[in-house]
């Protein structure tokens, strides 16, 4: 399509609200991995519902893609706009519309990100436990179902988003779930629409649970001499019911780059970082209890952090991992593997991935969200290389091949993108037939996102 | 259609798996509410997943409806086959087929029941904690996402069914969800699924979470002047953090039902029942701070319950509450409000509830699952009195009215049925029309129970 009108067919946004320049829309054709693709013809910046009702009328009769775009901070290329077209931001909708403090509940616009809203919800005493790691937004972690250090304790985005305003395809706007604890009224649209990566609807209210903020809270180090061992007494922790709010397996190479870039001296090993959250009484006797487990299990020193700046370097440090894993290779790109398995598995699981680091003779490095089952290789590599390339997705498919094997998932937290496309049928079976049917049901010419999730290859 | 015809139709079914007799087909004609309809034209008892495959690929063929029946259990009318047709009595495949204790997992048939599962469950020392109080079937409750008692501290359904088979109404059988705590691959069919009731596809297999029996549980009644007082308290607690497991608001006239029938004595007044889940050291910190937390709102009078068998009339009496209530009313039928609203609206709404009883002059008296914000009234009334009818009717219609005012939901539990359907076009509003084209793209002919949930008036 030409330029020129397709920048005129939005000439109901202000001036400020298109961008049509190059450092824009190269800005808009990446996220944080190894995808890429082309860059999209136009970005839209949207300031209210009523400007994604009249964006998506106007590109459902032109037929054109439209790829909401949050903060970029996605893993496996969903904002990548494969065919063009246009890069919806969402960061200009970013106002916390609502907090209800009674309720424990929040009603953003999806713009917002995790740290201003936390920022928000501090004065109130309150917390948005989901934490990815990256300053999401609201809006792309609700895409993506994200979930990171804190799912153990207080559940994914699944669990915390409780109602959603959509913009589908046509332009109709729909509200999904409702502001009740519980609802058993109707289908229920709204865990549907969670995890739909922009393909089914663009989201512009989003109503979340929020909760108190813990009377105490407490980090701890556990070291340990290998990776078996690290994983064995974090699933042996949580199977007895331990109540950890994180618990986090980082490999001593992690650790190692964390140390030269970060200035610390945490014992090149692996390691276990953990959080508890409670009230003073209750917290100590958990603490306690995890320590003498994670003893039994063959921790060799465990620390607990009770200092708040500490506490934060560490959780800097953790959610920094990949960051200053993949600055030790400049100009290489990140993959990160994500499946996720029943906690049984889990110690054979990240054993068969870390062969597989080795046998392919890939720079990689082990994380995990080890008390959902949920581990992370992050691998760098160079996407101009085929032959790294070819092998980076050779680690990545035999991970997920013994996942599946296993009753496990390609994609616990990062979703699917690009990159797990390939693994759709293999993991739903038939019932990707009829993920792609609801697809096609909202979404009749594919204008949303095309490309990513439930699309067949063309 | 001719009745021999229909049962040849069968044929590949065994002779007991299929009945037409009168007995049988008037069980299987209604559920425990006042929803009264036509009889089946004949009961089926599919015994494997390929028995249900092939009695939906027949009927699906010849436009025979299908409505699956489980314990018979429901509030709404679900089971009842307003259009004739198929019951589907799913009650012979009730096989626990694998117990996994170090996934805290469990893989059923529909037809398992709580108890049964919760026993085969006790040797592991595990527990299912979803508890509507009825003996329903596994699939039933993963078809309402039902809910109950300690929904406050483990979730509904929807939070514990991890993984489904689902044979869809035209014969294809589909594995929703994931093995794995959490996923981000793909559409969430699963939560769907759940809640369905019957109108997407026929359960045959349920993974389900499962949880370690605590250590501890204690169990504790606390006595309140008035229903206000009750309901605030409540929702203090809640909104306090305190952990509790149960939170139950019971009425002066429940109470008085449940000593008259079973000979307990306690003081007839607005009470609320707790339980507490949790390690020995833990427990007594929780039941301290909820004993002065209830004494700051007006609580007079408070009594742990440690003995096993205290605990366990307090919740026969809660679990039967029902019951007795009706059976002060021989001949009458039951109807339960089930409307569900956020924490802060649940004290007006509750005062509205038993203003909208008295005006109205009904039999009614309340309960509720106050920790979620959901409450019922229990009506005793005559379904064959226009007049009697009109009246619950009137009073349903006005606490829903309140509900969907104040954020709220018609149905936090019981699922919509037949009774909840003149209430879906105004909770849901644009999204219903979603719902419908996915109930139509799943079941294009409208065979999987007819008349229910999201389906138009005819």
């Amino acid at each position: 399509m030409e330029r020129q009108s397709l920048s005129d067919l939005f000439s109901f946004l202000k001036p400020h609200q298109i961008s049509e320049s190059a450092s824009v829309r190269e800005q808009h054709s990446h996220d944080e991995s190894y995808h890429r693709g082309p860059w999209p013809d136009i970005v839209l910046f949207p300031e209210s519902t009523d400007d994604v009702v009249r964006i998506l009328q106007t590109a459902f009769a032109h037929r054109i893609p439209v790829v909401p775009f949050g903060a970029g901070t996605a893993l496996e290329g969903h904002v990548v706009p494969v065919k063009r077209g246009i890069s919806l931001d969402m960061t200009r909708m970013n106002r916390i519309l609502d907090i209800r403090p009674d309720d424990f509940l929040v009603c953003v616009e999806p713009g917002t990100t995790r740290l201003a809203l936390n920022d928000a919800l501090r004065r109130h005493g309150l917390f948005f436990p989901v934490d990815p790691g990256a300053n999401a937004t609201i809006g792309g972690m609700t895409a993506t179902n994200a979930s990171g250090t804190n799912a153990v304790r207080y559940g994914a985005m699944r669990e915390n988003v409780r109602a959603l305003e959509v913009v589908l395809a046509d332009g109709r706007v729909i509200r999904t779930g409702s502001l009740a604890a519980k609802t058993s009224s109707g289908y229920n649209l709204n865990s549907l629409f969670v995890g739909s990566e922009g393909t089914l609807g663009v989201f512009t209210r989003i109503w979340l649970r929020v909760f108190g903020i813990p009377e105490r809270i407490v980090a701890a180090r556990a070291e340990f001499p290998d990776i078996p061992a690290c994983v064995q007494a974090a699933t042996a922790l949580v199977g007895a019911g331990v109540p950890v709010a994180r618990i986090e397996l980082v490999d001593a190479r992690f650790i190692a780059a964390f140390n030269r870039f970060k200035g610390t001296d945490y014992p090149v090993v692996p390691t276990l970082f953990l959080e508890f959250h409670g009230s003073s009484d209750g917290i100590l006797h958990d603490i306690r209890l995890a320590q003498a487990l994670l003893g039994d299990e063959g921790c060799t020193r465990f620390v607990a952090v009770t200092d708040e700046k500490e506490r934060t370097t560490l959780w800097e440090a953790r959610h920094s991992a990949a960051h200053v894993f993949m600055a030790q290779y400049p100009g290489l790109k990140h993959m990160a593997t994500d499946v996720c398995v029943p906690l049984s598995v889990l110690p054979a699981a990240v054993a068969h991935a870390h062969r597989a680091l080795e046998e392919h003779g890939m720079r990689g490095a082990i994380i995990g969200h080890v008390g959902d089952g949920n581990f992370h290789c992050s691998i760098a590599l160079d996407p101009d290389d085929p032959d790294d390339l070819a092998r980076a997705k050779a680690v990545n498919a035999e991970i997920v091949a013994f996942a599946l094997a296993h009753g496990g998932t390609c994609t616990g937290e990062h979703g699917v993108g690009i990159g797990k496309r390939a693994y759709q049928a293999q993991e739903h079976g038939p019932a990707l037939e009829v993920m792609r049917a609801i697809r096609r049901l909202l979404d009749p010419h594919g204008i949303l996102n095309p490309g990513k999730l439930v699309d067949p290859d063309e």
